[in-house]
């Protein structure tokens, strides 16, 4: 009998054992799973970049560039130092207060800290992409460190901390449509307002003048970047893959992120082929405006991608075209420049979205109309709202400041000669000298302030000299 | 005895939770590898924009990367609506008949409907990337939902679902060389056939005159993405990561994709250098064709790569590239005009791949000579052949109504404007009017039947106007 | 009771078999690591292709993008033929025995070779950086050989295989700042020392002249792609990720990666802007520098990112700069020619860090101060030195050999033609000669012997005809 109830003691404490290494392994698992996630969505960095890069003109190009790296230095140290504490740690229902430069971090809330810093860096990688062109570096700093530290966070705290009071009030949004997407485009915009157009843009009469991308091969991979990294976003928002429901969740936002993508991607192609008169006239098919249909499809799918059956995904893909536009025409009658159309997408779109997934969603008003789901409509409607003010009016201070101290955008001469050679000293593409002697006669000189009055730009075309007034 | 026999049932139930939990914790792993895998492999989409936008002419950059964008829109939608049910629903052995619209679709396949159609998609691009510089809209948008909601999926079903005629006949195709590249192979040959060759493409002598890339970077990055992309493909095919064997498979099919891509790589280097009149004469080393025996690589050892030894990866990449040269040779002497080489590598390397799988693998006729190898090899050669002819019929069919129509390509005039004005209004290349006044006098017409007359072309040289015939 | 003890036997062997299914799902759980990690890894041959085309002008592209592909191929059929065997084989302190050509390599390994072999190609991609726009093809492909085949696997078998003599002596180098970087770095010093300058990199008077990169996009997509990279190449050093440990090991170097590279970067920001002359007089901020100054924050971080707590990879990242800055200065003085700033970045920051490691690392001499954390200091201190001198000797013995035979760069008249027409026949950027009738009026000849006289160069700028002296 003795061996018996041995054996039977060393068979319990092998069960102990599988299942704390079970545990273990499903820690690990979830690791894993965050840092490859993670990784791609850092990845969206890339898009950013070049979308933007692209959509300038080729005399800003390498400003672009160094503002979208500068964001992933500056930005992830202060969200470490800062931003994941008032996101993340325990607190009150306003904001964390714990983890503030990583102090007393549990080492299993680190991969997390790591993921939810990739999102932050979308946040603020949206807000910038509106002030190219004009942008002053004191601005742009003063502002990704704002958005990063306080801003994101905060409404992160809210929405995803279980201490948050919108998370208790029961405002539901997945992967951010309101609480990154809404927020940058909200941020954008009041930043926009407060710098103002680009020389050019808007003609008195109220004319709105197109400035055209400099290189479409560059915007486009961007955007394709964008496609590889929102399934990883809205996959990756699941935090988890141990648990038995993951597979299924991340299974289902994968499938319905392609779905609302493709479908506002389509809805744009036919808008504006068939029912605008441009397309019909010239008979074209606008590819700067598919890409903004596609964006916003990736924008209203994070709110309700856990949620939404897939037919409904590409009910809100169609619709999510249709804020997209709304809010672009609102851009333009009230003459509010945005140098990539990030404002009509992310705020319009993110705001939609958060609205739709209420509505859409599983526990929506329409799949499962109840009390309880219209109380989550009216939840979200509200915490959408709130989150966009909260976010308008932080940036808004900023920009009142830097007005004040006439720090928010460059001279007129220097948007005039571009923030390539004003800012950097230098050209994004670059001919050399050597190579061209006799077409160019000297060598830029090498003092800026002579530059700014007799000035080579090397672009595409052509080398030339221009006289600045 | 009681306490000993309750203990005893507790562990017995313990054992249970462990067992439960192990088998959901597998599942969730093999979702995650189908979600890793499958974002990679959508991400080769960003590799076909890229090859092929540099491959063109500046002319038509914007087309190429607007039609490759569209795909992933397109593309999913149908596969998603008809495609997956076609290829992986239970039916006959002809087709699948289940989860059309994913009506039904349980939630734990949602992951490999995900992954299968990243793999569509990778089918569809191929055979548009025969068409550039002078498809038409309609025709590509017909080609696009013919190949992704019919002809792929059924040769699919055909050799993958546990159904499929050719999957019970023994045929074997891993990674999909012949059920992926040489179906879109085939397809584009019917295509490139149907839709004839760009002007000038072949004097009436029969001289080839080659099209250079305008983008040599361009196109190289879509060569990187590809052998970042082929890795994740192969392995991919496995389907599953939790099983006994599968680690081992997939270890092995990263070796040999390596292998194979390399041997290809290298046979096409020596062979252009040494053994061809020009690569002697010049004594240079040619980029696009080294690019070749990579992708070739690429496809040839698809079928097989759970297979083979690695010896047989770097015979079999060194054999692929002649099956390139071959197809290649080919379409010059009957004038094929095939914008990106894709027939000779996909068709070409894509039935080779699938014939040398039944040849070099472990259970080949080399390395187990039997009546059942012999048999397999057989059934593989019928099998390519079948799906080739399937394939290449199914658009011939298509393009016939096309053709009927006059609907499968562009005019001449918009060819040689280039499709980038024709088609989209939009330069892939633009300076920006306001920065070049004095250069060009007048701005550009907006309407296109004036600016079909009296054009500017924005490309790298300059800025100038043509006057077409 | 036989009942109960049969049932009792069955849970037993219920729990031996849930510990072999776990065993297999930890097994597997780790290829599926080391497949992904490892392909992101390779991925960031992408990004060298890229940055260093894009800083090269723009006559030499590519001739650059030909050669980073080209390493792919040569570089893994060289490592898994020889490299994997001398790095990871049974055998002596100085290098393994086993494996050549793959032989008998166990299955269970071949993840582990695989991601191995991408990290070869990243020390492969770090030599030849230095080396772009004069070296020959013979002096490159031999070059790689010798890297991939012989140097970097015998420093890789030194200090990561358990037989390893630095290894057993107690050098610490968790993801390669040795290993790799200062291993590249050093042998990449040989090679720009034997090569020599570009002619006009440096003025008799001995000052520099910057050559400046023809594309800034380009080089910035491959820092981008870097940046992707950094933390996948720290992370998957961890080789495994079902140990207890594991995860939160790799979510430290997670962390300490993100933190490094900002702080790395913001010092360079800071140090350029307000600390150098050309700085402050022209008010700019220099992109290249910034870049520079990233990359040497992947670099220092990787020897001790598993051991710095987070504040200490902030300092090693601050100081990191300088170890760049000195090298740097060392090379202008030396008037060495480096294409790309890889020998300060890699070799500076790569030593630096295998010390810092010592220094800041939690049993490092400050965190843990002892005799045994002062011997580990000089362990790789001395390590260190010792891998960096066998990797320029092994090389400069190469280039003694090629420099004999006058092999180790390109004529002048070729220099100046630029690689990609002398060598390769096709310039990178190309617009069609049909297109611009009336501007060229002839055909461009096919012979390179009539081109190396009266040749026509394709850049941005415009089409010309240059005369050869």
């Amino acid at each position: 009998m003795t061996t018996s109830v041995s054996s039977q003691n060393d068979s319990a404490l092998s069960v102990h054992v599988a299942h704390e290494e079970l545990e273990n392994l499903k820690k690990n698992m979830d690791i894993f799973f965050l840092i490859v996630m993670g990784s791609i969505v850092f990845f969206l960095q890339t898009g950013f970049a070049f979308y933007e890069s692209g959509s300038v003109r080729s005399k800003n190009v390498t400003n672009v560039l160094f503002l979208n790296y500068l964001d992933t230095s500056i930005g992830s140290l202060v969200y470490l130092l800062c931003g994941y504490a008032l996101a993340f740690g325990e607190g009150n229902g306003f904001c964390g207060t714990q983890y503030f430069a990583l102090v007393d971090l549990p080492n299993g809330k680190m991969a997390h800290c790591f993921f939810q810093y990739t999102f932050s860096a979308t946040a603020v990688a949206v807000v910038k992409s509106a002030l190219h062109e004009r942008c002053s570096m004191t601005a742009y700093i003063t502002c990704i460190i704002t958005i990063s530290g306080v801003t994101y966070p905060i409404v992160s705290h809210w929405a995803w901390s279980p201490f948050g009071w919108l998370c208790n009030m029961g405002y539901r949004d997945f992967a951010g449509s309101g609480v990154v997407h809404a927020t940058g485009g909200s941020a954008a915009l009041a930043a926009a307002l407060m710098t103002g157009p680009r020389t050019g843009r808007f003609d008195t009469k109220g004319d709105v003048n197109h400035i055209q991308p400099h290189s479409i091969p560059q915007a486009a991979l961007g955007a394709f970047i964008f496609l590889f990294g929102a399934i990883a976003f809205n996959a990756g928002s699941n935090l988890t893959i141990s648990n038995v429901k993951d597979g299924q969740v991340i299974s289902l936002v994968c499938l319905n992120t392609l779905i609302c993508v493709a479908a506002a991607t389509a809805t744009s192609l036919i808008y504006q082929r068939y029912c605008t008169a441009s397309g019909r006239a010239l008979n074209n098919w606008n590819f700067i405006n598919m890409l903004n249909g596609s964006f916003t499809g990736m924008v209203v799918i994070c709110a309700g991608c856990d949620q939404y059956p897939p037919w409904a995904a590409f009910v809100v893909g169609c619709l999510g075209y249709f804020a997209f536009l709304i809010v672009l025409k609102a851009m333009h009658r009230f003459q509010i420049d945005d140098a990539t159309n990030c404002v009509p997408v992310q705020l319009g779109g993110g705001y939609f979205g958060v609205i739709a997934a209420a509505i859409f969603g599983k526990n929506g008003i329409i799949l499962s109309p109840s009390k309880s789901s219209a109380y989550g409509l009216l939840v979200n409607i509200f915490g959408g709202l709130v989150i966009i003010i909260f976010s308008f009016i932080s940036i808004l201070l900023l920009y009142g400041v830097l007005r004040y101290f006439n720090l928010h955008r460059v001279s007129a001469q220097e948007e005039k000669l571009g923030l390539d050679l004003a800012i950097h000293n230098q050209a994004a593409y670059h001919v050399d000298e050597k190579e061209i002697k006799g077409i160019v006669p000297v060598e830029p000189t090498r003092n800026r302030d002579s530059q700014l009055k007799n000035i080579y730009i090397y672009n595409y075309s052509k080398i030339r000299t221009i006289a600045m007034e």
